[in-house]
């Protein structure tokens, strides 16, 4: 059965029985003008993130479920990058009445899934036709001090908290094998000679992404961001805020065994991946400490510009251009 | 030139420039992961609402300014409909490369000039490419008490706060002119034998409404919401919620002098376009004073069933089956 065979009104009421149970300070839920919710005396975190078919993503390699539980996942992202507690989800929700109501239902499993991860609400939304897959999510949660990109000093270290370049190498292994996945059903795929023990960590970063809880990061951090463009875009991004440099270890870039064997395979440098790839979800931050206990130290904060120093010690500017193309520029 | 000339990142920075003026309450605004608002102590009402081109709108008869101006109204409706102060708006865009940076401009002129008419601040949002017009806004404000649908008693009196069925009436208008007019411009066009001063009210409704404050309305409401699709289904909404029933006035419906001389022409009920057109939004709001200043009263709320009083006296069942199509179905 398809949506347009179904109409607005049934699917919004689907969608109103499903998450209707509240949770802890939401006073009126989905089906009214607006949802209410209690004030907590906390500052307010709010962001929203939009997901388009063929553009954040495609139906040839990744499923439903996976679109809808990223979506959760990015914009939680952006709350947990400003050290807070996301708690409140609205989901606005475009689709073409060709859309199969398996599929529509299939994209709100991956949705709750995510909600039940984060512990967030879904409290109001919209559903309407659209040419294509459109979500926009919105995030609503509380912060008491709200780590910002700006804040890193000089002489300050920069952390990340993950391995990076997994998810653009598995977009890459994604669109040689043109299907989608159910990794969420506990499928597999195979892509010779990469076993599936390779992929699978690769794919599953790109395709259901885990926003990383900023934690004990957030008591040492003087700036902190999430990197979904990629680490040398969203580095200059928070030292462009903070108005300072960096230096870049290439050394210290945390890549997974997966990452190097996949990039072997696919004739290409983990580290382009790790650099420029994007969408990691990982957190990037700054802090005057000199190591940091679950966090990888990548470089160091300085007055200006960008400088990259490689395994031999050999210094490189990191050319601006250089952050919207694949690789780092001399 | 074209927004795929311009890419997304100098898109995010004209707005960031442009919204960058921060109103009271807001610590962080666009920009970083996420925005920073200090907590106000009320209950916080939030809403979203989408608009999709060729769906809620169309380029062949509105403008991107009115486009821009519209989805704003249509989000702060939804916080007035609670009884509430609409604060903050959150803007997810998405269109097609081809599409001109005036327009994209135009669109955020529409924006800006609703936002200071409610007095709201854009606070965030999201760029993205998409195959057409896809706008995501939603808002966030404080009310003191939240005016729900479920509340009216039978006994109530059930109220709206203008005149309805313009909105669709000008869309029908919009629809035989097949092209936009700038009102926002002090545009004028002709649809003979109408007059300007016939039209402009009915398409203004369409093209550019204005959400109603409900100031004074909240204090003696028992049930309240925005009209968006029209009086009988949104009544209809309000009596479920409430666990009531309705009987309408035909004769207590107002309408205006142009809906009247504009549906002559068409040869269509003015009632038509005021019981089923929609995109009024007018408040409805039930409550049990026999009379209120500036709203109309349409009719009571009884124990169950939707029941209709012709200008003649008869009593006619409101079918729910009508409510989806256009008119009242015995």
């Amino acid at each position: 059965m398809k949506l347009a065979g179904i109409g607005e009104l049934p699917l919004v009421e689907k969608l109103r029985d499903r998450f209707s149970r509240k949770k802890t300070g939401v006073l009126l839920g989905i089906g009214d003008d607006a949802a209410v919710i209690r004030p907590s005396g906390l500052p307010l975190l709010i962001t929203t993130d939009m997901m388009v078919e063929g553009v954040h993503f495609d139906f040839s390699y990744a499923t439903p479920y996976q679109v809808g539980y990223k979506l959760v996942s990015v914009n939680v992202s952006d709350v947990y990058a400003m050290g807070g507690t996301p708690q409140y989800l609205l989901l606005d929700f475009g689709a073409p009445g060709t859309m199969e109501l398996k599929s529509f239902t299939r994209l709100f499993d991956g949705v709750e899934a995510a909600m039940k991860l984060y512990g967030v609400s879904l409290v109001g939304g919209d559903v309407s036709s659209a040419g294509e897959l459109v979500l926009s999510g919105a995030v609503i949660g509380y912060g008491k001090k709200a780590l910002r990109r700006a804040g890193a000093r000089a002489g300050d270290r920069i952390y990340v908290t993950g391995n990076l370049g997994d998810s653009a190498c598995g977009l890459a292994l994604l669109k040689s094998m043109k299907k989608p996945v159910e990794i969420e059903k506990g499928k597999k795929a195979l892509l010779p000679p990469l076993s599936w023990k390779v992929i699978r960590p690769l794919i599953t970063r790109h395709l259901m992404p885990t926003a990383v809880r900023p934690g004990r990061f957030a008591d040492t951090a003087s700036a902190m961001m999430d990197i979904s463009d990629g680490l040398l875009i969203d580095l200059s991004r928070l030292c462009r805020e903070s108005g300072v440099g960096a230096l870049l270890y290439e050394e210290g870039i945390p890549v997974s065994d997966a990452l190097r064997e996949a990039s072997a395979q696919l004739r290409k440098d983990p580290l382009d991946f790790a650099f420029a790839g994007g969408e990691d979800y990982e957190l990037l931050f700054t802090s005057p400490r000199s190591s940091v206990a679950g966090a990888f130290c990548v470089g160091e904060i300085t007055g200006q510009g960008m400088i990259m120093q490689d395994r031999r010690g050999r210094l490189r500017k990191i050319s601006a251009k250089g952050y919207r193309h694949f690789g780092v520029q001399d």
